[in-house]
């Protein structure tokens, strides 16, 4: 098998037992990044000899000082910092990464660095409207969109470029890539991974996550990024989906699922109950149905704070979207965004105490399939309650 | 007036009308830290030709084109990143200061930046333990703490070093030593102005705030980092103390208060009183009683996804206070964290309603005048409640 093709876990074992090199691995992605990128587009400026240094000297470490993801290759979204010869100026997520011995892939494709939203010089931004998506196409049919702002890392991921891809969320930024290009994401609860080094957009709802072709890799970087909860109890362990009992919570978006989506579910539904768990359709109570309209204004209002920098610097080469913000053109006042603020606080404890009764909340990641062409990356309807809740998806 | 006696109003007074230039200026606060550092202690290692050649360029910018901030010295408590040639890595704080014209003098002393952690190179940091205060002196008293962690930019703002200072609080880290050194502290909102660059030790807590020696200047400050409220209802608005309602918030550490916060409060109420105030002695609800364990609490375990990367750089060269956070000695469990965060916000809109029947809130920033020693930077138990409340102080 081509080495591009295994996922993070079984890289893993194959440098262990010695019958693979990290550079010989290397080698494999950047031959299938090479083949690849044309359709695919999901690195913006990828220096081969980087990587292929770094995979050397990830291969003269000898074997008892390797690091828990020695080599596994992951795509890095490179919102601010990834300076090679600054360790000390990488985001927090990457410095846990290198630390755990892992072969660092950059630059994630148009996703804006700090100084880009001064400069314009990049082609679009993480946090673009959803009608202004980067050129990186669908590895699963060129012709739609891999969903975004995660667009390089999950479209790379899906098509055997990358192992591992590093995410942020916002609204649905990782979830709804997942979905779209047939891979896992995991977006773990708010503030489980620190956001230090990334670009910020809203302290409160950005969460950083990952993308993986194997659920075996999931847990691997779950480990390394230290994400655990309070053990379970040993009666409320999960051993079987026999006796598990599940949740579908629809949400006040459900009319927005599409025939896909809505087939998706039906076959999950159907699937869990063949094989004896207890499924159990769930509508969150209403009060819930605010929270679409109260993400939206924490979003843009915490964007006023967290975009003033930039804006400070130039105001007309700033997308205008963020400059909407800053200068609060659809005048959101301070009132409404306690309200929302405070709204959203008080329904997570009441979402905890829902799903704590049910082994799992199932729950779609995006309306349907990916919508063709790149201009429009999909509605992230389906996210942004998960994401205001800060629950783990 | 030797120009280092000057507010930063009063500075751009003599910058506009010309009778002083912002060399001028600089020399004069050089010559003042000269003259003042061996005994206040407030700096690390100052580069005075950097501050020269910052405020001669200044001088060179055409009247028409200069920043509203245009020479006033402010001292950056530099907890990450001010790099001076690569601008887009400052913190988004520096930024806007840097773009509204100021005279940056950073370093401020004793705060640890991000690579400090796993080096080990700083005697002390921001997030010292209070027994473990930096060598910097409160220039009221040399015998005394000037509190902590904003030690140095607290000290030099009061010793006249320089007009302005930023800090940041977790904890008490702003308003105290404001209070310690005689100054005025503002800690607004939380997220109010952009964490960005900042290193983090909790999300939920950590607030930049800025020390001054005028009202005018925390109202300049204010400004220039777009602090604002809705507008007052006309009916609300406050026009005199004449009519205006205090509330003396005392909280469940009022029993700390020492003699000399003691009089403070009783000076503060008499004096409203008789400019025809009313001041109401409010006791805040039982359930706010939790407030000070549940700050602890977040701070804590927040402290765990934040220090990851550093604890993973070196674990044998962070200061064990920081290990402890992140292997969680005190076995907090998440359950617990998560009843702290949502004990927290659930309260915060009950505060709000409190206060939204008064003027202001009166309450403490230290439960006594600064302790003698440099070792223990002084109590927070007045400051906590507020942070986790998110409360302009």
């Amino acid at each position: 098998m081509e080495p591009y093709l295994l996922t993070a876990t079984e890289c893993l074992e194959r440098f262990k037992d010695g019958s693979l090199t990290v550079e010989a691995y290397a080698r494999s992605l950047l031959a299938r990044i090479g083949q690849r990128d044309s359709a695919v587009k999901a690195w913006a400026h990828l220096d081969f000899e980087y990587v292929i240094e770094q995979a050397k000297a990830l291969d003269q470490i000898p074997s008892e000082k390797r690091g828990p993801l020695h080599g596994v290759s992951v795509a890095v979204k490179d919102i601010m910092h990834t300076k090679r010869d600054a360790p000390e100026i990488d985001a927090g997520s990457v410095t846990i990464l290198k630390r755990a011995g892992a072969l660092l892939i950059d630059e994630d494709i148009f996703v804006c660095k700090m100084a880009d939203y001064a400069t314009g010089k990049s082609t679009t931004t993480q946090f673009a409207s959803p009608k202004d998506g980067p050129p990186t196409c669908n590895p699963n049919d060129l012709s739609r969109t891999p969903g975004g702002s995660s667009s390089g890392s999950a479209a790379a991921v899906a098509d055997y470029q990358v192992a591992i891809g590093l995410g942020t969320q916002t609204g649905g930024s990782t979830v709804r890539p997942g979905s779209f290009n047939g891979i896992y994401a995991m977006k773990p609860t708010w503030n489980a991974i620190t956001q230090q080094g990334h670009k910020t957009y809203s302290l409160t709802l950005d969460t950083i996550g990952f993308f993986a072709r194997s659920v075996d890799d999931l847990e691997l970087f779950a480990k390394i990024f230290a994400l655990e909860d309070d053990a379970p109890r040993q009666a409320e362990a999960v051993v079987s989906i026999q006796g598990a009992k599940f949740a579908f919570v629809r949400t006040v978006v459900w009319p927005e699922a599409g025939p896909g989506t809505l087939a998706a579910m039906d076959t999950a539904e159907r699937l869990l109950r063949e094989h004896g768990a207890e499924v159990e359709v769930v509508d969150l109570p209403p009060e819930f149905d605010e929270m679409p309209r109260w993400h939206r204004i924490i979003m843009d209002t915490e964007a006023r704070s967290a975009f003033l920098p930039e804006y400070r610097i130039s105001r007309e080469q700033l997308q205008p979207f963020i400059a909407d913000h800053v200068e609060n053109s659809t005048k959101i006042s301070r009132a409404e965004q306690l309200e929302a603020f405070d709204g959203v606080a008080a329904l997570r404890p009441k979402f905890d105490k829902i799903a704590s009764k049910y082994t799992a909340i199932i729950t779609p990641s995006a309306i349907d399939e990916a919508p063709l062409g790149q201009k429009f990356t999909g509605s992230a309807a389906f996210n942004v309650i998960w994401t205001a809740c800060f629950s783990p998806l």
